[in-house]
């Protein structure tokens, strides 16, 4: 039987915290035990230092829970990341130093090159990375989660690599929750369009190719293919859509995309993770799906849904790409990369 | 002065009909004096044969006109189609042929070689086709606008056509007025986005060739560039948005381009054209704009809104086009064609 | 261990067939083995006869079921019915003379004097009334449960009726997924509000009466209490909102009414049966609750939950009450229904 | 000629004080060139204090004009308010006492005994009290109008007060633009209810009493009828929908209410001021109108919509009540208290 593993979060009364709360609920490995945030709600039970956001209410087994202070000392050795980008820096690197494993989903680290930009189904190799990090003078560790909107393009793009893939152009349709709380105003959102989120196609073009990019003893080399993103916001609670063409340089057919979908698996299935879905990307042969709405909760919001795959008469094809950003795309993600850590040996 | 002509209106009772009527309330040259519908409709006064969907009320000036039946006789010579495309075929032939000009928003007879697929502002000399329809024995004529996702991508890449466009990814996030009435069911489209719209594809691909293509006396040699399109309805009343990658011959610089949209103006802002915006194109320079539920309505809905141009790491450039669907992608689209054959003496 | 029984649906392929399909998934009791619509549909696979409407996708286990005509003969004997209303009562009737146990969301037979009009945790000795439905010659019952609007209303009001109601003001915000599909067309309810709802308040008015009146032998003597009902379509997909101001006859705290709330239970609880919630009722003591998208879903649906009771400067007290009108408003309290019957044993 | 009146604004940065400049638009007695804000914008230009939040553009004609400090001085003798509530009381005050005219939008000072809580066509006659204001010192003056529900309710109660008002239950759905902005999060409201405004129901309540009170030399007589409020937000932009259940002392026919709303006006259409709508209240016959987004623009957004006229089966009649909340409920409503007192000469 396996031993049960306490982990805190760093962050755990914004949005993104209230995530990781209720992915982590039931974890069969897991067990929440600590909670930090801001000196503003250190010494708080949690349930008055928040408002929960979420659907349903705050958990139980968290409401009573006094929020600590986010310095290294008395936290668990696994901890989920949910900061800010505003603190996150400084915070993960000092839990990182005092001998942490940070499993994190802010954007700090992810580019730096001794830190992988996991996702489990797709390069499980690059955690290797982190033995590097020893010599930033470390006892623990820095393992990052990519942004969002990247998650659901290269989750996407995953199974279709073998065919070689060169260049891409993606546009987002993305989910109001990724963009926490209070967020996006509703004057600004209601019946709109937003054409523009800060900073997210230059994540979506560089993370897309570290990812898909080749471990090399101590670096990633990123994916040569030229990745373009035009992000938008659009009016959909959970659920990141996003349209894809893509140019390879082998000559498949549809079939054989399709196909390189529906027999894709890898590690987390092989090992049978428990937040790894029973098949990471679906193929969904409907002419109109997926659909946020109707599709992002499906398999615990951690399998993307790939539809559409046709003829592009620029590249060679175009399909639509969807899935949960704040559980495939965030929290979910995290938890993902924990438990391939842990599967590896590295949290013993 | 201007001699007043009075017009009709095929397919009158639909949601492009009303648009039609709304459109044409106080125009300054033509008088709505006709509404054409189905037999279920002919007969009954036009406030009792349908039910108004469009913000407002129906207009008192044709609330009790007599619906009539959409067969040629003593309707006037110059007609707006607003007809189904189950049925525009036929009706709209059979007025051409009895000396009608039908000037239609109907996808019909859009591709046919010798029919304009006319935007007055970016091939009004594509109207000498029309020439070429007496050799079908026509008294009349058939004249068309394009369907209303490719106005917002044709009008945002007209301007920057003599940079010689060689490649187009879009991808549009289209308004739900762009399905009629009832048109998309408020179960499908709350808080998501449906990654479908039947025919939309092929449309924006074709057309765009066509109506950037060249007048070669008997028929239109389409642009060679080649255009992909993935299509969208997003939960949005007004105003279609199109994001574009796009790949020019030549090199222009952002400011190129940018120069080029700001001065850009043509045949109907010369002749000034009732329905003619001051400019056709406005390129609006914050980080996030256009968006629909702010700057649709302004201009009348006759402008086409771009902005965000900026580098494409795969094409050349990319940007956001976003103009009002249901006015300068249809009725509005179709009035400024009526006004562009008025001002070339061919109505008279 | 409780011996399973067969059950079908009539009227399989619509909205509400689809929530009890739904809603039957891993029934501890009810085995779902028989759907009936239309002859349309009649002889295809189920998912060849319908496009499934509802979040998630056509579950496997009826997939494959051949759909049959609405017609007795080899149907189960207990039928759950969520035909439209303009088929409901001589089909219903049918089944009923033929032997069946009709379990009924369809109106139709709502408001007839020997039908109960059925809320297991309000009413439960209303079930007697079908001992008269033999004088109508059938050999089989129907039992109907209410409108979904009437649903939240009056389980807001159960708790409470010991302190004697007398009169009671009602408005309601209901979600668009009460209408089934295509039902509201978005262009109708985008951004809007539409302040009618076809029949609903005469429904809300006469029913609520009925479901809070006694039994009397042979029929069931209305609540004395006065009733009205403001019925309103807004732009939420699940879970009706209605707010309610009430008149006492004996002079309750709201101490006294929250209390009331919090200990309510009944029959269904106590039996244990297995769609009942563990409370049937719940009062939240947050300023701005309960709310559809965050509350509706809770406790499997089953529950309605009740906040803000106040002072009303009118009457003597105003709350807010909320519960998912597909659910606990439907095809959940069909199932209960049928539940409750069953633990009287009047399904063997 | 109308000799033209220099206006500043109160808090011209803020979502209120936009409306109030867009509304001021081409005013044919107005003329806006004065700015005020907090020290945080003073000295700018009012396109780089602000972000402009409605639909179109910040009008070229304050665009460039320097935002000053909200204290007394160089601002014109005639101010709107639209300042927030956290510190109206004292800059209101400030200003009235150095002898501008202040028409406020903000509660502050409402329910003051000597302030006019003023609707020009229910209550004209209030304006009186400002001659008591002296009595404080004041050279100037503060007028102000309602909260934005409570002009939905009271214009369309105004034609009905002959029948002798006696009690009456209204729910609101409110629309987002009432909260001002960034105001409510989208998380919070998108397919969603809140059933909680904080104050509103009490300025309801005490506010109607007061509007619809009478003059007593140096007071208002609250109208002695009960007023209930239940307050909710729903997913609407722009337009308040209220449900209204109203008790009479005499026992008028649903035909004598819908004439007099149908004949009712009052003294700014006698005296055509320049933004009162030709009807303060239209009665709609459709069965399911008014509705906020087909209805709130007509009329210039001046015009009160009620509809659905029917028997109440616990008071004796029940109707809907629909206004646009930023206009008839904010800035047009101040702007025409200003014209009234203009053509009563008190602006000279």
């Amino acid at each position: 039987m396996q031993k049960r593993i306490e982990v805190g979060i760093l962050g755990a009364t914004g949005m993104v915290g209230q995530h990781f709360i209720k992915f982590l609920q039931g974890h069969p490995w897991f067990d929440l035990t600590w909670l930090g945030a801001s000196d503003r709600s250190a010494g708080k039970r949690y349930k008055d230092a928040m408002t929960w956001h979420l659907a349903g209410g705050t958990p139980d087994s968290v409401a009573n829970l006094v929020v600590e202070d986010c310095k290294p000392g008395n936290a668990p050795r696994l901890l989920f990341s949910a900061m800010d980008a505003g603190v996150a820096t400084e915070i993960e690197r000092a839990f990182a130093e005092a001998g942490h494993v940070v499993v994190s989903n802010s954007k700090n680290h992810r580019m730096e090159r001794d830190v992988p930009l996991l996702v489990p189904e797709i390069n499980p190799d690059h955690l290797k990375l982190v033995a590097h990090q020893h010599a930033r003078g470390w006892k623990g560790q820095i393992v990052t989660n990519p942004n969002c909107s990247t998650v659901m393009l290269t989750m996407g793009l995953a199974a279709l690599k073998p065919f070689g893939i060169t260049r891409v152009i993606a546009t987002t349709m993305q989910a109001i929750s990724g963009a926490g709380y209070p967020g996006v105003p509703s004057m600004d959102i209601m019946g709109n369009v937003i054409p523009y989120i800060g900073g997210e196609e230059e994540k979506m073009q560089q993370e897309t190719q570290k990812i898909m990019g080749e471990f090399r003893g101590d670096h990633i080399e990123p994916l040569a293919a030229k990745v373009s993103a035009h992000c938008n916001r659009v009016a959909v609670v959970d659920g990141h859509t996003v349209t894809v063409s893509v140019e390879f340089s082998s000559k498949p057919s549809e079939a054989d995309l399709i196909r390189a979908i529906d027999v894709f698996k890898s590690l987390p299935q092989d090992r049978n993770l428990p937040s790894a879905p029973a098949r990471p990307v679906i193929y969904m042969h409907e002419a109109n799906r997926p659909q946020p709405r109707k599709d992002a909760e499906r398999e615990r919001g951690m399998t993307v849904f790939v539809g559409r795959m046709r003829k592009c008469p620029v590249f060679d094809y175009k399909f639509v790409s969807m899935g949960h950003n704040t559980v495939r795309g965030a929290a979910g993600a995290a938890v993902l990369n924990a438990e391939l850590m842990q599967s590896e040996g590295m949290l013993d």
